[in-house]
Protein backbone atom coordinates (compact mmCIF):
# COMPACT_ATOMS: atom_id res chain seq x y z
CA UNK A 1 0.00 0.00 0.00
CA UNK A 2 2.68 2.43 1.27
CA UNK A 3 4.75 1.22 -2.50
CA UNK A 4 3.00 3.58 -4.57
CA UNK A 5 5.47 6.67 -3.84
CA UNK A 6 8.30 5.22 -4.62
CA UNK A 7 8.47 5.50 -8.29
CA UNK A 8 7.13 9.05 -8.60
CA UNK A 9 9.60 10.67 -5.64
CA UNK A 10 13.00 8.56 -7.27
CA UNK A 11 11.95 9.88 -10.73
CA UNK A 12 11.56 13.08 -9.16
CA UNK A 13 13.03 16.85 -8.92
CA UNK A 14 16.61 16.81 -7.51
CA UNK A 15 15.25 18.86 -4.89
CA UNK A 16 12.49 17.60 -2.53
CA UNK A 17 8.79 19.32 -3.87
CA UNK A 18 8.24 22.51 -2.31
CA UNK A 19 5.24 22.60 0.36
CA UNK A 20 1.70 24.15 0.46
CA UNK A 21 3.04 25.68 4.07
CA UNK A 22 4.55 28.57 4.44
CA UNK A 23 8.00 28.99 6.77
CA UNK A 24 5.84 31.04 9.27
CA UNK A 25 2.90 28.98 9.36
CA UNK A 26 5.18 25.49 10.49
CA UNK A 27 6.59 27.86 13.01
CA UNK A 28 3.48 28.35 14.29
CA UNK A 29 2.49 24.82 14.05
CA UNK A 30 5.63 24.02 15.65
CA UNK A 31 5.07 25.78 18.78
CA UNK A 32 1.61 25.32 19.21
CA UNK A 33 2.31 21.18 18.65
CA UNK A 34 4.78 22.15 21.79
CA UNK A 35 1.75 23.28 23.96
CA UNK A 36 2.49 27.46 23.61
CA UNK A 37 -0.18 29.71 23.23
CA UNK A 38 -1.11 31.65 20.20
CA UNK A 39 -0.50 34.59 22.62
CA UNK A 40 3.36 33.71 23.69
CA UNK A 41 3.35 32.67 19.89
CA UNK A 42 3.00 36.71 18.88
CA UNK A 43 5.06 37.55 21.59
CA UNK A 44 8.06 35.61 20.15
CA UNK A 45 7.24 36.22 16.58
CA UNK A 46 7.32 40.17 17.50
CA UNK A 47 3.51 40.05 16.28
CA UNK A 48 -0.25 39.92 17.30
CA UNK A 49 -2.14 37.32 18.26
CA UNK A 50 -4.71 37.71 15.43
CA UNK A 51 -2.14 37.08 12.91
CA UNK A 52 -0.76 33.74 14.94
CA UNK A 53 -4.57 32.51 14.90
CA UNK A 54 -4.39 33.55 10.58
CA UNK A 55 -1.51 31.21 10.16
CA UNK A 56 -2.56 28.65 12.23
CA UNK A 57 -6.07 28.64 10.68
CA UNK A 58 -4.55 28.78 7.07
CA UNK A 59 -1.79 26.09 8.02
CA UNK A 60 -5.06 23.89 8.64
CA UNK A 61 -6.83 24.77 5.82
CA UNK A 62 -3.45 23.75 3.56
CA UNK A 63 -3.03 20.39 5.10
CA UNK A 64 -6.81 19.82 4.74
CA UNK A 65 -6.72 20.51 1.14
CA UNK A 66 -3.72 18.38 1.13
CA UNK A 67 -5.69 15.40 2.30
CA UNK A 68 -8.50 15.95 -0.20
CA UNK A 69 -5.62 16.51 -3.15
CA UNK A 70 -3.75 13.20 -2.06
CA UNK A 71 -7.46 10.81 -1.61
CA UNK A 72 -8.00 12.34 -5.13
CA UNK A 73 -5.11 10.99 -6.28
CA UNK A 74 -5.53 7.30 -4.74
CA UNK A 75 -9.29 7.38 -5.49
CA UNK A 76 -8.07 8.35 -9.90
CA UNK A 77 -5.54 5.09 -9.49
CA UNK A 78 -7.94 2.69 -7.93
CA UNK A 79 -9.41 0.23 -10.47
CA UNK A 80 -12.59 0.19 -8.99
CA UNK A 81 -15.05 3.38 -8.88
CA UNK A 82 -18.54 3.68 -8.34
CA UNK A 83 -20.81 6.51 -8.89
CA UNK A 84 -23.77 5.71 -6.41
CA UNK A 85 -27.37 8.09 -6.49
CA UNK A 86 -28.59 9.47 -2.98
CA UNK A 87 -30.59 6.93 -1.34
CA UNK A 88 -28.91 4.07 -2.30
CA UNK A 89 -28.85 1.23 0.67
CA UNK A 90 -25.54 0.78 2.00
CA UNK A 91 -25.93 -2.65 2.18
CA UNK A 92 -26.64 -2.88 -1.40
CA UNK A 93 -22.84 -1.18 -1.98
CA UNK A 94 -20.57 -4.54 -1.06
CA UNK A 95 -22.66 -6.22 -4.09
CA UNK A 96 -22.15 -3.67 -6.70
CA UNK A 97 -18.47 -3.10 -5.37
CA UNK A 98 -18.29 -6.95 -5.66
CA UNK A 99 -19.64 -7.07 -9.19
CA UNK A 100 -17.16 -4.59 -10.64
CA UNK A 101 -14.23 -6.37 -9.39
CA UNK A 102 -15.44 -9.25 -11.22
CA UNK A 103 -15.61 -7.43 -14.31
CA UNK A 104 -12.20 -6.53 -13.92
CA UNK A 105 -10.82 -10.08 -12.83
CA UNK A 106 -10.67 -8.86 -9.33
CA UNK A 107 -10.87 -10.79 -6.62
CA UNK A 108 -10.92 -8.32 -3.47
CA UNK A 109 -9.49 -9.58 -0.23
CA UNK A 110 -12.42 -8.79 1.60
CA UNK A 111 -15.74 -9.51 2.92
CA UNK A 112 -19.27 -7.33 2.56
CA UNK A 113 -19.30 -6.40 5.96
CA UNK A 114 -15.56 -5.14 5.68
CA UNK A 115 -16.77 -3.14 2.90
CA UNK A 116 -19.93 -1.29 5.03
CA UNK A 117 -17.42 -1.08 7.85
CA UNK A 118 -15.19 0.86 6.09
CA UNK A 119 -18.07 2.79 4.20
CA UNK A 120 -19.31 3.27 7.83
CA UNK A 121 -15.59 5.05 8.93
CA UNK A 122 -14.53 6.77 5.93
CA UNK A 123 -17.94 8.87 5.77
CA UNK A 124 -20.04 8.44 9.28
CA UNK A 125 -22.11 11.41 8.20
CA UNK A 126 -23.01 10.30 4.73
CA UNK A 127 -25.66 7.83 6.06
CA UNK A 128 -29.03 8.48 6.83
CA UNK A 129 -29.61 4.90 8.73
CA UNK A 130 -28.83 2.83 6.18
CA UNK A 131 -29.71 5.02 3.09
CA UNK A 132 -26.88 7.78 1.41
CA UNK A 133 -27.63 11.27 1.47
CA UNK A 134 -25.88 12.23 -1.11
CA UNK A 135 -24.52 11.40 -4.68
CA UNK A 136 -21.05 10.11 -3.86
CA UNK A 137 -17.71 8.34 -5.64
CA UNK A 138 -16.79 5.37 -3.83
CA UNK A 139 -13.26 3.89 -5.01
CA UNK A 140 -11.87 0.46 -4.00
CA UNK A 141 -8.14 -0.45 -4.98
CA UNK A 142 -7.32 -4.13 -5.47
CA UNK A 143 -6.33 -4.77 -1.66
CA UNK A 144 -9.77 -4.09 -0.74
CA UNK A 145 -9.32 -0.68 0.73
CA UNK A 146 -12.22 1.78 -0.02
CA UNK A 147 -12.46 5.30 -0.10
CA UNK A 148 -15.38 7.88 -0.21
CA UNK A 149 -15.38 11.53 -1.65
CA UNK A 150 -18.27 13.47 -1.78
CA UNK A 151 -17.55 16.30 -3.94
CA UNK A 152 -15.64 14.04 -6.53
CA UNK A 153 -19.15 13.36 -8.63
CA UNK A 154 -20.92 16.19 -8.17
CA UNK B 1 9.74 30.01 0.03
CA UNK B 2 6.57 29.60 -2.32
CA UNK B 3 4.04 32.17 -0.96
CA UNK B 4 0.58 30.93 -2.30
CA UNK B 5 -2.33 33.12 -2.74
CA UNK B 6 -5.42 32.38 -0.38
CA UNK B 7 -7.87 33.91 -2.65
CA UNK B 8 -9.30 31.08 -3.78
CA UNK B 9 -9.51 28.99 -0.39
CA UNK B 10 -12.40 30.65 0.95
CA UNK B 11 -15.01 29.29 -0.92
CA UNK B 12 -16.99 26.34 -0.14
CA UNK B 13 -15.43 25.85 3.79
CA UNK B 14 -18.35 24.25 5.28
CA UNK B 15 -18.24 21.51 2.41
CA UNK B 16 -15.62 19.01 2.25
CA UNK B 17 -12.33 20.67 2.22
CA UNK B 18 -11.16 22.17 -1.38
CA UNK B 19 -8.34 20.13 -3.33
CA UNK B 20 -5.33 21.37 -4.92
CA UNK B 21 -6.47 19.83 -7.80
CA UNK B 22 -8.78 21.73 -10.39
CA UNK B 23 -11.95 19.71 -12.01
CA UNK B 24 -9.32 20.22 -15.52
CA UNK B 25 -6.53 18.58 -13.52
CA UNK B 26 -8.60 16.12 -12.50
CA UNK B 27 -10.15 15.21 -15.95
CA UNK B 28 -6.78 15.28 -17.68
CA UNK B 29 -5.26 12.49 -14.85
CA UNK B 30 -8.60 10.61 -15.47
CA UNK B 31 -8.27 10.52 -18.77
CA UNK B 32 -4.46 9.51 -18.75
CA UNK B 33 -5.10 6.75 -16.14
CA UNK B 34 -7.52 5.29 -18.96
CA UNK B 35 -4.45 5.40 -20.94
CA UNK B 36 -5.49 8.33 -23.32
CA UNK B 37 -2.38 10.42 -24.61
CA UNK B 38 -2.66 14.24 -24.44
CA UNK B 39 -3.41 14.30 -28.14
CA UNK B 40 -6.28 12.03 -27.47
CA UNK B 41 -7.58 14.51 -24.45
CA UNK B 42 -6.62 17.77 -25.91
CA UNK B 43 -9.04 16.78 -29.08
CA UNK B 44 -11.65 15.66 -26.31
CA UNK B 45 -11.41 18.58 -24.58
CA UNK B 46 -11.00 20.53 -27.43
CA UNK B 47 -7.61 22.57 -26.32
CA UNK B 48 -4.13 21.51 -27.40
CA UNK B 49 -1.95 19.12 -26.54
CA UNK B 50 0.87 21.37 -25.06
CA UNK B 51 -2.43 22.89 -23.11
CA UNK B 52 -3.07 19.44 -21.88
CA UNK B 53 0.62 18.50 -21.14
CA UNK B 54 0.79 21.63 -18.68
CA UNK B 55 -2.30 20.77 -16.76
CA UNK B 56 -0.83 16.98 -16.28
CA UNK B 57 2.02 18.45 -15.19
CA UNK B 58 0.48 21.25 -12.71
CA UNK B 59 -1.62 18.35 -11.38
CA UNK B 60 1.83 16.38 -10.80
CA UNK B 61 3.80 19.59 -8.91
CA UNK B 62 0.59 19.98 -6.96
CA UNK B 63 0.56 16.50 -5.61
CA UNK B 64 4.28 16.38 -5.15
CA UNK B 65 3.48 19.32 -2.90
CA UNK B 66 0.51 17.92 -1.18
CA UNK B 67 2.53 15.21 -0.30
CA UNK B 68 5.45 17.08 1.04
CA UNK B 69 2.77 19.33 3.09
CA UNK B 70 1.45 16.17 4.46
CA UNK B 71 4.84 14.74 5.44
CA UNK B 72 5.59 17.66 7.11
CA UNK B 73 2.70 17.40 9.14
CA UNK B 74 3.14 14.40 10.35
CA UNK B 75 6.92 14.92 11.40
CA UNK B 76 5.87 17.60 13.10
CA UNK B 77 3.67 15.75 15.34
CA UNK B 78 6.24 12.92 15.60
CA UNK B 79 7.55 12.69 19.08
CA UNK B 80 11.55 13.03 18.45
CA UNK B 81 12.86 14.98 15.79
CA UNK B 82 16.54 14.96 15.36
CA UNK B 83 18.47 17.92 13.18
CA UNK B 84 21.29 15.68 12.12
CA UNK B 85 24.93 16.97 10.15
CA UNK B 86 25.99 16.38 6.90
CA UNK B 87 28.78 13.45 7.28
CA UNK B 88 26.81 11.78 9.55
CA UNK B 89 27.49 8.04 9.35
CA UNK B 90 24.05 5.97 8.88
CA UNK B 91 25.12 3.40 11.24
CA UNK B 92 25.32 6.15 14.12
CA UNK B 93 21.46 7.41 13.92
CA UNK B 94 19.74 4.73 15.21
CA UNK B 95 21.55 5.14 18.79
CA UNK B 96 20.94 9.04 18.62
CA UNK B 97 16.98 7.87 17.86
CA UNK B 98 17.08 5.28 20.76
CA UNK B 99 18.64 7.86 22.78
CA UNK B 100 16.35 10.53 22.20
CA UNK B 101 13.47 7.56 22.36
CA UNK B 102 14.48 7.45 26.37
CA UNK B 103 14.71 10.98 26.79
CA UNK B 104 10.85 10.94 26.55
CA UNK B 105 10.54 7.33 28.23
CA UNK B 106 9.36 6.13 24.74
CA UNK B 107 10.13 2.56 23.70
CA UNK B 108 10.54 2.19 20.50
CA UNK B 109 9.65 -1.21 18.85
CA UNK B 110 12.05 -1.48 16.54
CA UNK B 111 15.57 -2.25 16.14
CA UNK B 112 18.88 -0.61 14.56
CA UNK B 113 18.47 -2.44 11.59
CA UNK B 114 15.15 -1.22 11.06
CA UNK B 115 16.00 2.17 11.46
CA UNK B 116 18.75 1.99 8.93
CA UNK B 117 16.83 -0.11 6.49
CA UNK B 118 13.88 2.86 6.64
CA UNK B 119 16.36 6.00 6.51
CA UNK B 120 17.49 4.30 3.25
CA UNK B 121 14.28 3.21 2.04
CA UNK B 122 12.96 7.12 2.61
CA UNK B 123 15.90 8.70 1.66
CA UNK B 124 17.70 6.63 -1.05
CA UNK B 125 19.98 9.24 -2.23
CA UNK B 126 20.43 11.03 0.54
CA UNK B 127 23.95 8.68 1.63
CA UNK B 128 27.03 8.67 0.20
CA UNK B 129 28.02 5.03 1.36
CA UNK B 130 27.34 5.27 4.84
CA UNK B 131 27.87 8.72 5.57
CA UNK B 132 24.94 11.46 4.90
CA UNK B 133 25.27 14.05 1.98
CA UNK B 134 23.50 16.96 3.92
CA UNK B 135 21.84 18.18 6.73
CA UNK B 136 18.32 16.70 7.43
CA UNK B 137 15.50 16.06 9.88
CA UNK B 138 14.57 12.81 10.91
CA UNK B 139 11.68 12.46 12.86
CA UNK B 140 10.34 9.27 14.40
CA UNK B 141 6.69 8.21 15.75
CA UNK B 142 6.21 6.20 18.74
CA UNK B 143 5.57 3.03 16.63
CA UNK B 144 8.72 3.34 15.12
CA UNK B 145 7.74 5.13 11.84
CA UNK B 146 10.98 6.69 10.81
CA UNK B 147 10.73 9.92 8.21
CA UNK B 148 13.50 12.57 6.50
CA UNK B 149 13.16 15.72 5.49
CA UNK B 150 15.94 17.29 3.49
CA UNK B 151 14.64 21.41 3.26
CA UNK B 152 12.83 21.09 6.98
CA UNK B 153 16.21 21.92 8.31
CA UNK B 154 17.32 24.17 6.41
Amino acid sequence: MASENDDEQGAGEEESAASFLTERQIKVLQMRQAGMSQQQIADLMGTTRSNVSILERRAHQNIARAERTLLQWTMLRAPISIKTKAGTDVFDLPRAIFAAADELGIRLPVTSLDIVVQLKRRAPRLFKRRALEREVLISVTEVGEVMVDGQFAD
